[in-house]
Order: structure tokens, then C-alpha cells, then sequence
């Protein structure tokens, strides 16, 4: 008999991983690893600071409170984490920014949250891209990735969106949705490792509004973030 | 027999506390939790930002990662979190704000870690206070607490070093050492919960060296706040 309780987390997290066929992420000693993304990434960091591991670098959204649950786990790796999230990014503006944004750093893993706005700006500001854009910009990106880091870990996150709450309505939908199945079908590719954010997100609606875990319905609030680094930490090997 | 293996985290967090007889913290809905204190308390903050559960009220230290982890794991509650440390304070310059940033919030809970700089500060500064201006003052500051907040349920922190990393050397032992003593002493004399952070950086040091956990042995580093926000979160029943 099927039981109909609600979850706790982390088991909503667990939950919402077991539907999903994920290749799970192996870190080892010395591994650099690189957040990219938009202003979900970027949240609270410093743009002058680029020391690892320090939070002004990696300021107060889930790329800290991820940097900080790998740091505290895997006190035996000597991990290098680094923030580069940018506000208002798209993917072809990751791109413009890669050499010295990523390429530069070397990271071993490399993970990246891009999406949202390669669909929302052209609700909001007049962008033209379409999903065509988004998925063959996101091909070169990686493609340029891996030929200068051909060992290099990626990890794919979900773009995703709140339904419901302010930014986010029906008319995102079934429009939004390409996007994030793009990001998935990416990742499988690739051979990523993906952070399905949107099915935690989902998940998570059972515990508490929408309004509880994220601001606008795209950026998220604390609640969200700390949902979000543990649905990355999830996705651990 | 007696295994001498090295324990993990978050094992080790237990282990530390296991020591200890702690009075376990419970949260009811709608708790409004105060965190108060100095730089580590503080740390990245925006002191013009006063709205609950926001990143900017916050900062990045582990305050942030604390209140990160009670958002997520009690999305029933509707918490309520501030954070009004102030770098540099003794105790005495706690209750100098404590009308203004403490009682006029009215917390439910108040999370106080306060006495690394009443030791600090006499080394550094001139500052002449001493073991018994911080018990005294320590009593007067939660004795007004009590009477103006009759229930509220305290969490005393206990002043940490990190001995060989940078300020914290020889020096400051034994004299240090009766400032932990005294908020032990107080946390049981009030009824308090206790968070033993010395016993857990202790603890931590089995795992990686004590650059690892902080900055500078007395300002954690990122692993070392995620490290503290799990002994915190340890001490809820």
C-alpha cells in the first residue's frame, strides 16, 4: 500500500533524485571548482574578490552554502571553490566572459546554472534569443570547455521557475519548459552531472509556499538556497 | 576494544557533543531567533538591512549558514531570523545596543556568542576588563533579557581559539580558558542551551589542520562556519 505522508527533507531531496537517472559526481583531492551562472549564482559576492574559498568571493546565495558544505565534508581534499556568477547573464554572454571566467581558472569541476534569463529577458527587455539560441550556444560553450579542460567535471544545473510567485506565471508555460529540458538533454551529452532544481523545487511546494522558499519565483530566498545546495551536495558519488 | 579510527563529519560534531550534558533547544512556530555577538556573528552583513531571513541581514558567516539550515529543515515554523552582531563588542557593548538590538526585536530565541575579544582585546588593545567584568557584566545582560523577555530560550555560545593559527599562541593560555569556563557556567546557570565550539574545533583538528577551519584562530574560515552552524544546529532537540 502506498504511503501518502509528506516527506521531511533531506528525503523530499532524495526523493525528487530518485525519478531522475543521475550520473552522480566524483571529487578528488585538489579539485578546483568553478560556480557559473546569473544572478542566482552571483547573489551577495564581492566582483573584487577572487581568493578561494573566502565568502566574500563566493558571496550569500547556493554557491557559498554549497562551497560550504563541500569545504566541511571533505575536509581531506583541499578543494578550491570559486564564484563567478554574473547578474543578468545569458549563455552567449557566459561565453564572452569564458576565457577569463573559467578557462583562466582551470577548474576541474565546473558547474553551471544559466537559463532563466535566456527565456525571461525576452518577456521582460526585449531579447530576441530563442531556444534554438540557448541550446547551440550552450553546445559551443561546452564544446570550448572541454577542448581546453578535456578532463573537466561538469555539473548542469536546472533552470527553474516558482509558478505563482510574482516573476513567474502561466504564460511562462509550456514556453520556460524547453529550457529546462534543453539543460537536461545538455547534461546527458555532455555525460553531466544535473541538478534537477526544478523537481526539488516541486518537491519542496509540499512543505511550504512558494513564496517560503524563493523571492520572486526566480531568485531564491534563504529557505531556496540552502534547498539548492542540498539537492547539488545530492548529487555527490 | 577501542577503535581509534578518525571519525567524519558530521559523527564528529555528535562525538563532540556527546561530552557534553546539553540542554537541547526546542523550536516552536513562529520563533523569532536572534543572533548576537561580535565580527564572527557579524561577519558580511549589511548593517542597513534589518528585514528576517534575508541574505543581506544575514552576511556570510555562520549565522547565515545556521539560519540557512533552520529554514530548510523546519519549513512548517515560520521562523523569523535576524542577525545584529557588531565587530569588535565585548559584552559590555552588547547591552550598550541591547534596547535597540535585542529587546525591541522581541526574540524568542537569542543565540549570544560574545567573549573572544574581552580576552583578545587585552592584548591588543588596552583594554583593561577582565575575567570578572565578563562574568558580571555577562549576568547583568541576561538578567535584564529575562526580565524583559521572561520565556525566552538563550543558546550561549562558547568563546573559541584555534591555538597556532596566527593570533592565538600560547599566550593566551590559561587565561582564555576562564572565559570558556564562564560561558559554560552561565549557559547552565540561566538554563541555557550550550554550544561547545571549542570542543568541536578541538574535535576538528583530528580532520585537517587549523587553517583549514579559520582564518586567522579566531575568524573562522568557511569550513570552519559551516562547522559551527552544525554543532548549532546539533544542539536542537
Amino acid at each position: 500500500m502506498a504511503t501518502v505522508a509528506t516527506l521531511a527533507l533531506p528525503q523530499l531531496v532524495s526523493a525528487a533524485f530518485a525519478k531522475e537517472n543521475i550520473k552522480k559526481l566524483n571529487l578528488d583531492k585538489d579539485d578546483v571548482i568553478l560556480f557559473q551562472g546569473d544572478s542566482i549564482t552571483d547573489w551577495g559576492r564581492d566582483h573584487n574578490k577572487s581568493f578561494p574559498n573566502d565568502t566574500g568571493t563566493m558571496g550569500t546565495g547556493y554557491a557559498m552554502l554549497t562551497a560550504s558544505q563541500l569545504l566541511l565534508q571533505n575536509p581531506d581534499k583541499n578543494l578550491q571553490i570559486y564564484n563567478k556568477g554574473i547578474s543578468g547573464n545569458k549563455v552567449y554572454q557566459l561565453a564572452e566572459r569564458w576565457d577569463t571566467d573559467c578557462l583562466a581558472l582551470k577548474p576541474n569541476v565546473l558547474s553551471i546554472h544559466i537559463g532563466v534569463n535566456d527565456y525571461w529577458h525576452t518577456i521582460t527587455s526585449g531579447y530576441t534569443g530563442t531556444i534554438d539560441n540557448y541550446i547551440s550556444d550552450y553546445h559551443k560553450l561546452l564544446d570550448r570547455t572541454k577542448q581546453a579542460l578535456p578532463n573537466i567535471k561538469l555539473v548542469i544545473c536546472e533552470p527553474f521557475g516558482v509558478k505563482g510567485v510574482r516573476a513567474v506565471n502561466d504564460s511562462w508555460y509550456p514556453t520556460f519548459d524547453l529550457f529546462r529540458k534543453a539543460a537536461r538533454d545538455i547534461a546527458n551529452e555532455y555525460g553531466a552531472t544535473f541538478v534537477p532544481w526544478q523537481s526539488v523545487f516541486d518537491k519542496a511546494l509540499e512543505l511550504a509556499p512558494g513564496s517560503y522558499w524563493t523571492l520572486d519565483g526566480v531568485h531564491p530566498a534563504i529557505a531556496g538556497e540552502a534547498l539548492m545546495a542540498r539537492a547539488w551536495m545530492e548529487a555527490i558519488g
